[in-house]
């Protein structure tokens, strides 16, 4: 049975998400590891190139692999918030609810880091930038971020179990209202408002 | 000789920073190949792993890393934007110009990517926010995000370079106002006014 208000990508066990998900294990790896230890970084600099060249060798173009990630209407895999192919993405998994807002939980390492010890401030607003967007799309109507103001309330730690929401607010023509926060625990920590404009890029073909 | 204007760590070409840098080519390449490629992900997700454990067994202790990743005057070398230990770092190199600003160019690709072909508005965000704490630092007054205001004005093209620019506006007492822009070629994509307020996190030790 599927979850119908599931609004991102699930990441399988196999294929591209389990080497993605491994990618995702180096990176904070060395991030833990640092120059201080003992690892030998001159062999895992080797493997991860022969791992990269393998890959460059059987990637399609690029002009084939846009129009292949832009290709259907389900949920993006690619993105570098939620995509389960994108290393870069913590990934933060958002659910629609009944209210008809939207919300995830996540926890953040080191990859994320601002402040000693807390996420840092542009990865707070990457978070959200991308949450009040799946809002929009949740709530029928969406499109691109126009403004987006922040609000940095509180630290947001790390190594700390996150919600992120978000909810749209107004629609108006092609204008949209959307807004949402970061909270750890009860405790907003970062708000963000939106305004988006109901416009889309064209998808490569 | 040192050059005193440049603002971000640079990246060695060995130790930790060359495992990273190839860590940020399995990324990319990752998100290039996808699941129509031909690659052997099974075996890419194995080696990846292998790596990941060798890292994980020789790491620090995470409370003693992160007082090593603090210790010291300089600049950061982990953090999400420039730091050349951080896979998730683009990296943005940033320099000081004599009239105050700081400026750095980047050429972003797929893994940062939001609408087809263009930079996510939140990794925009993130960029600007960094950037403008910099720009902080460089002009002798810094701290942290109180309000960052984004406004997009353009879409931001992946695989073009882009210049992200900042420079502190004006200090009254602990507030710290400051404003930044990414470029391409001439064209203004993104802006950014920031209210900082000088407060500092204490180190870990």
């Amino acid at each position: 049975m599927i979850d119908r208000s599931t609004l991102t990508a699930t990441a399988g066990n196999a294929g591209v998400d389990a080497a993605v998900a491994a990618a995702r294990r180096v990176v904070n790896a060395l991030l833990h590891a640092g120059n201080g230890s003992a690892a030998e970084m001159a062999a895992v600099a080797r493997q991860l190139t022969e791992v990269a060249e393998h890959l460059e060798q059987h990637a399609p173009s690029r002009e084939d692999r846009l129009v292949d990630m832009w290709a259907g209407e389900g949920v993006t895999r690619h993105d570098p918030v939620t995509g389960p192919e994108n290393a870069v993405a913590p990934p933060l998994p958002l659910h629609g609810l009944p209210d008809g807002s939207i919300a995830g939980t996540v926890t953040l390492g080191l990859p994320y880091q601002g402040p000693p010890g807390c996420v840092h401030g542009g990865i707070s607003a990457l978070l959200l930038d991308h949450t009040l967007g799946v809002a929009n799309a949740w709530a029928g109507d969406s499109g691109m971020t126009g403004t987006l103001t922040l609000r940095y309330h509180r630290p947001t730690p790390l190594f700390a179990e996150l919600t992120v929401q978000a909810r749209q607010v107004s629609v108006d023509g092609r204008k949209i209202r959307t807004t949402g926060e970061i909270l750890a625990g009860s405790e907003v920590c970062v708000s963000a408002d939106g305004l988006f404009i109901n416009k889309h890029l064209p998808r490569p073909r």
